[in-house]
């Protein structure tokens, strides 16, 4: 039983993934699909527009057999460690293929630049070091840098492509855990990750079908965006909840956070740097929405992603010291099954290298208890008052 | 022009507060009344049922000259601290005498109960710690070591009653900094503290106020417990916020707290001591409700007034190493006059030996900057986002 690994947020599941979810299957000649996929917060530093769990349904009902929750430690972490934990994951539980979206559409460029960034590795941190202390952001270094390292090579990665940026780090992490998975790519179809919705289209990214919601559209006109379920899915989440998670939802605690730390104790958190928690301080005193605060803590320097991981973390209170303490994922998570995935499970029980986690309550480790924890503050983020969820939630079998 | 000094917290301002400040005035032959009263927070570890503008517009209405914001430190203090902070102020302000309201009624036994244990000091403090050893609350050491300590002794006050306890602080603390200020007290009528309201009584205790205003009546069914201009300003703050504040409306942010900070953090707050920070965290992974979370908390070693101080300090985020920093009040915060209480403070600018703040942009130092801190979280708990209001209010004139 062979079985190909997608990493995923599915915020929420589109056409888009379902055409990435066949063609992962098709173009590997897998038996099954397993993707590793963000619980409740996601790597652009978002709460996540619907629970994990709804988002595991989705994507059992669209052609996913096995779903295994990405630790909130990866999740919500820059490219490279997001990638690694998430390629780990995939290597644990045996897939023999991974398949990725780029804009790329071929994977030689990756394999390509990969060796050659590989080859010239001093010369390329060196560059990102200096890019950043000339003072622009992280990204747009690693950019600078590798346009530096690549001038005039043929064949290799456009690294300047989010996708394909994302997909450099797949392949990357899986080099150096010297994972045995064949690595495959998919080209992306339809909009552009930037773009938002416009009439006929029945593809649409995530952020614009979130977008066109959070400016009162109805879940109804985002039919056409969807699979079936996944409309159905969003429509039982928006009548448990009675809307769905953001960065507005979230922003009244969030504030009252910030304003309970101060600076001084902002400075503990993640990815808190530099000076910028006098600025974060600043704007929640003065802003009573989101995006007006966010207008006042942006800067050259931070991309938006970047500063919303920050909020992420002290929103959950994770520390730069927890930060530091996490090495490798310790477990997976099993969020959801078809029958196909159970079947796998049992079939390649030998083969699988970490411990698979069912239940909340197995999650002894520190970065389990961080997954609950993060949960847990994710639902009082969302009004949601009964914790238990976590707990009493099996994981989703769709047979 | 001779002042005579009140503390208070008017929460709200009821019939046995205009009582009180009536008698307090003709009791003291005073031209002029000045109040000492809580912020944002309460001595019972509260947040305000009204916030300490509105409650600053009652007090002016109904006979007081001069409100002055008891700090933050100081009104959510175990009573002898609170009772040092208001003495100091009213000191400093210049009473000539203070009154307070108590079930004994008469100040000798006071000022015999005071003498009698500065001679046995030694002893009492012994008694007060043994008596905490076995086990019982702060109060209840307290007045066991006081029973031991006065055996056999006539006239002393009784230490039992709540009001007495507080006017007994009054004098030790009047003592302690040698005021020349001097001491009255007026014989509290109508009902107990702890009492429901009853039909046909006209004075009923704040808390029962509050608790049959919780407990689904309207404003205007109070009307026979308040002075006209109270229920006003009642009126005018449940139209400007929705509600009132209470513990029920601050703890999804405060029980999103305690959950992000976990029990290693709640050690760092006020108050929060031998290993209850677990028993709190506990109670609000589990419980949905304010009352079912303090039920899960309480103990026979604290009462429920010390546990919600904890509570508060854990909300606004103080300290005990900002418990530890504060000496004495260091300034005179004015949150409100009448035409001759302006004039008193004309007249007697000379003997005011503190520095009268009336803008809190004033606030520069730390005990002030706390006040801002925590008058801006009261804020949020009640959902109102415009923080400014605390700069933009001038204190209130009542002309």
């Amino acid at each position: 039983m062979k079985a190909a690994g997608i990493v995923v947020e599915y915020n929420p599941f589109h056409n888009g993934h379902l055409h990435h979810a066949r063609s992962a299957k098709e173009s590997s000649g897998a038996d099954i699909l397993i993707a590793v996929m963000s619980g409740q917060f996601l790597q652009r530093g978002e709460p996540a527009f619907a629970d994990k769990w709804k988002r595991t349904e989705m994507a059992l009902a669209s052609g996913v057999d096995l779903v295994i929750e990405l630790p909130y430690v990866y999740a919500t972490a820059q490219a490279s460690d997001f990638a690694r934990g998430a390629i780990t994951l995939l290597d644990a539980i045996g897939c023999e293929s991974f398949c990725f979206g780029s804009e790329q559409g071929n994977i030689d460029p990756f394999l390509k630049s990969r060796q050659l960034l590989n080859s010239k590795n001093l010369l390329y941190q060196q560059e990102i070091h200096d890019a950043i202390q000339s003072g622009i952001s992280y990204p747009k270094a690693l950019n600078k840098a590798y346009q530096t390292v690549t001038d005039g090579e043929e064949g290799v990665a456009d690294l300047s492509k989010p996708n394909n940026i994302l997909g450099y780090h797949y392949i990357e992490a899986a080099d150096r855990i010297s994972s045995s998975m064949r690595p495959l790519t998919i080209q992306r179809i339809g909009a552009n990750y930037h773009e938002p919705i416009t009439e006929g289209m029945s593809i649409a990214s995530a952020t614009g079908i979130r977008n066109a919601f959070f400016e009162g559209g109805s879940i109804k006109e985002l039919a056409k965006y969807l699979p079936a379920p996944s409309l159905q899915a969003l429509q039982s989440f928006a009548g448990e909840y009675g809307h769905f998670g953001s960065w507005e939802t979230f922003y009244p605690m969030l504030r009252y956070t910030i304003l309970k730390d101060r600076p001084a104790n902002l400075r503990r958190f993640a990815e808190v740097t530099e000076g910028i928690e006098n600025l974060i301080y600043e704007a929640a005193r003065k802003e009573q929405d989101f995006e007006s605060f966010l207008a006042l803590v942006k800067s050259k320097r931070f991309t938006r992603t970047r500063i919303q991981r920050m909020l992420t973390h002290i929103y959950t209170g994770f520390t730069w010291e927890q930060l530091k303490s996490f090495n490798q994922p310790s477990y997976l998570r099993l969020l959801g099954m078809t029958k196909a995935g159970r079947h796998y499970l049992h079939a390649q029980k030998k083969n699988i290298t970490l411990p698979m986690i069912s239940r909340a309550a197995d999650l002894t480790d520190d970065l389990g208890k961080l997954d609950i924890h993060a949960s847990s503050l994710y639902m009082l983020g969302m009004g949601a008052g009964n914790l238990k969820k976590e707990f009493t939630t099996p994981p989703i079998y769709f047979g």
